[in-house]
């Protein structure tokens, strides 16, 4: 979450007079949400789970503060018996998860929190904000890093991330999903993220001659420079590169790379690729960047294309075919009394869950069973208890050990599940004792 | 900005490395960068300025702390001269802007800045980063207003915004573009929006039965209630709140509305409407909500459809149809030296600018022309000195203030160019001196 701002206000308005006519019905019990994505944006076949960190940082801090309070006040809409009950409320509840890094599917809850229903109410927008936001961003990381096909990616994305929050959490969303770096500095501060930077069009253009401008970044960073190519002509660019590149050489130094930001990628990386190697630098990399995305970086592999490493920004992260995801939190018990709704497309699934994940001999995903959390099939559980009483159970795991589980798990995604065009639609099952709940309560609650 | 958190390091590491290559030079000449949107994403045909309040205020604040400092020591990069010159950096330089509020254009420079050139960088990914979400999004929200056709249109996109900042700027952007309200609270108290909030399936589905849940709600607030009817059944919900508004009446209270946010809108409404109305009900409004966006409130403001107001969220709050913009921050000016880039399909206008915008008898933009800053052309001036040496030049209008000049802007826009698909494409015209002194500079870069 962010640092230094109390966030307990950004919540939906109706959460708070909801929570005034429960305080006044005195209506406190326990009711449990499931969170869970209705269907897949185009072209996704699976989603991996991302954002619970912050979700359960939220929930430990939750809490108003007085200045919170007296802006609620100032509303002339809620009772002073309701606003003093605000002062002391915390938190209290028990978050089921399914583990960031790991992969899951449509209609599968990702988040099951059982708490005063009050209490559940409120945090729901937070934790559907941060939810979906970080699971949209890590799907569209996985695929453009499946599609890099083996070469590394790192984040630009954050000159263009819908505001700073989105700019942080990119970062961490993508270097979970298997980026090698980001080029935001604050990210890397904050999650230990690799920091990655080249140079902007711009330093080249404060100076005379685009060759000055490499001469004086090599000068700067004669262990670390990447030199930009494409400011007024690529291969006149790879020259000048070329020539600094070995003028360095003299000193003993090595240049990086150079990196192309415009034009027709495949066919300059090509063209670059002679002139370096021609002038015997076989070592400098070429790095690829400019609007790239899965497809792209698809056309590309499939081209073998040139380029040692790609930058992916603006595509990436906003998500930019599929910038958002129909994801519901849906109260599914209140009081040991299981429900749903039944709103025309967005229908919803009774009772607290549990997803069983079985694999083949192959190690490949083969059924997701979505049962009663009660029950006892067979299969990986994949929703782990990470909050009692408010409290985050076990220390987090560390940003690296979820990337390492993420890297493992989408090995274990069939191949026509991770397929970046028309993936197969992947549809866990419901276990027959969830099915005839469900029955059970349409026909109760129609009756 | 976000209160709290200091966000210089909200930066692209490249901005670091160049500025010790700028240092190390002694490079330190005074530079002007031009922020401008290249193309139209599908189906826009303007831009709703919008974001430099934050880039002031950022810029006021801009620094470095100690914390940081000892950040990027430990990235065994810089030098110890450097890092010691980041302690005393504070932005120094001078913003010319299209304030917020205003109409622009592709190519159209909404914002520039001068400044030290290692300073001018170093907060590029900052403003491009506000500016661009704003500015997307309070034309997409612009877009909703026109096409709810004078019904008012409230924000309700908080849970689906990419992240924490995007939630409070999408509130702030749509209600600077004619949105009445927004269901964020914590916006609602940071830039005085009003805010609106109704009810979720979730309260409806606590109680046994959803009568019940509608008279615990008008218990609660007697005088503010608006009742979500389609959690089981839309006209049999119509029924359960026409009932309890008979009750409320018989105590001197009355309901103020019924929202519907799934189904057939169109048809759900005039039913809706018949069960109220021969209830006597004719004051209680409808409130539609669901996946609306500008081209489904067409449909409703062409169909008449008895909503009486509107609830939008996710597609308004992420621009899902064009969730980026091409925009650029690009050195235009260097010591004096006006400069360009000719990377493919990027190529840039050098010098400082103005944007001079010429209206008909019928107050109605006939012609914008780019020139150069310091010609005479006719036409209102669009950019304003709004920051010199570093302080922000006069106090900042008031949101409500931006507001009303938006209002009546747009009313200036040709009806062409605010159509909703396929406007007519509103390109600016480049002054004769501005092409000569590109036409130079092309050839001097080439020569």
């Amino acid at each position: 979450m962010n640092a230094g701002e109390n966030q307990s206000l950004l919540t939906d308005f109706y959460q708070l007079t909801m929570a005034q006519a429960y305080f006044r019905e005195q209506q406190m019990g326990l009711a449990t949400f499931s969170l869970f994505i209705r269907t897949y944006p185009p072209n996704r076949g699976y989603f991996v789970s991302a954002g619970l960190q912050d979700v359960l940082e939220y929930l430990e801090s939750f809490h108003f503060d007085q200045g919170q309070i007296d802006y609620l006040a100032s509303q002339s809409l809620f009772s002073d018996d309701f606003l003093h009950y605000l002062v002391d409320l915390r938190f209290t509840g028990q978050v089921f998860a399914i583990p960031e890094g790991r992969i899951f599917f449509t209609d599968e809850p990702v988040l099951e929190l059982t708490a005063p229903i009050l209490e559940a109410q409120i945090v729901e927008t937070y934790i559907i904000n941060q939810i979906h936001l970080q699971t949209l961003i890590a799907t569209k990381a996985a695929r453009c890093v499946q599609a890099a096909g083996g070469r590394p990616v790192v984040d630009f994305a954050l000159r263009r991330t819908h505001g700073s929050d989105a700019g942080m959490k990119v970062a961490r969303a993508s270097y979970l999903a298997g980026f090698v770096g980001t080029s935001n500095v604050m990210a890397g501060r904050r999650y230990g993220i690799p920091l990655v930077g080249t140079m902007a069009h711009s330093f080249i253009a404060s100076f005379e001659r685009e060759i000055d401008a490499f001469r004086a970044y090599v000068a700067s960073f004669p262990k670390n420079a990447i030199l930009l190519i494409d400011t007024y002509d690529t291969l006149a660019g790879a020259r000048n590169a070329a020539q600094v590149a070995r003028e360095m050489a003299e000193w003993g130094q090595a240049l990086i790379g150079v990196r192309i930001d415009s034009g027709d990628m495949a066919t300059l990386a090509v063209e670059v690729r002679r002139i370096l190697d021609t002038t015997g630098l076989k070592d400098v990399k070429i790095i690829g960047s400019g609007g790239l995305d899965e497809f792209e970086l698809e056309r590309l592999t499939a081209a073998d294309a040139a380029f040692d490493s790609y930058g992916v920004g603006t595509k990436m992260g906003v998500s930019a075919d599929a910038p958002w995801a129909d994801i519901a939190y849906k109260l599914v018990e209140y009081e040991d009394r299981s429900v749903l709704k039944l709103s025309t497309g967005k229908e919803s699934w009774p009772g607290e869950k549990q997803v069983f994940r079985q694999v083949n001999s192959k190690m490949q995903i083969e059924k997701d069973i979505i049962g009663l959390r009660g029950e006892e099939l067979s299969g990986e559980r994949l929703l782990e208890e990470t909050m009692r009483g408010g409290k985050a159970i076990s220390p987090y795991p560390k940003l690296p050990e979820i990337r390492e589980r993420f890297t493992a798990e989408l090995a274990a995604v069939p191949k026509s599940v991770k397929k970046l065009r028309d993936p197969g639609c992947f549809a866990a099952e419901f276990s027959p004792k969830l099915k005839a709940l469900r029955d059970e309560i349409v026909k109760k609650t129609r009756g």
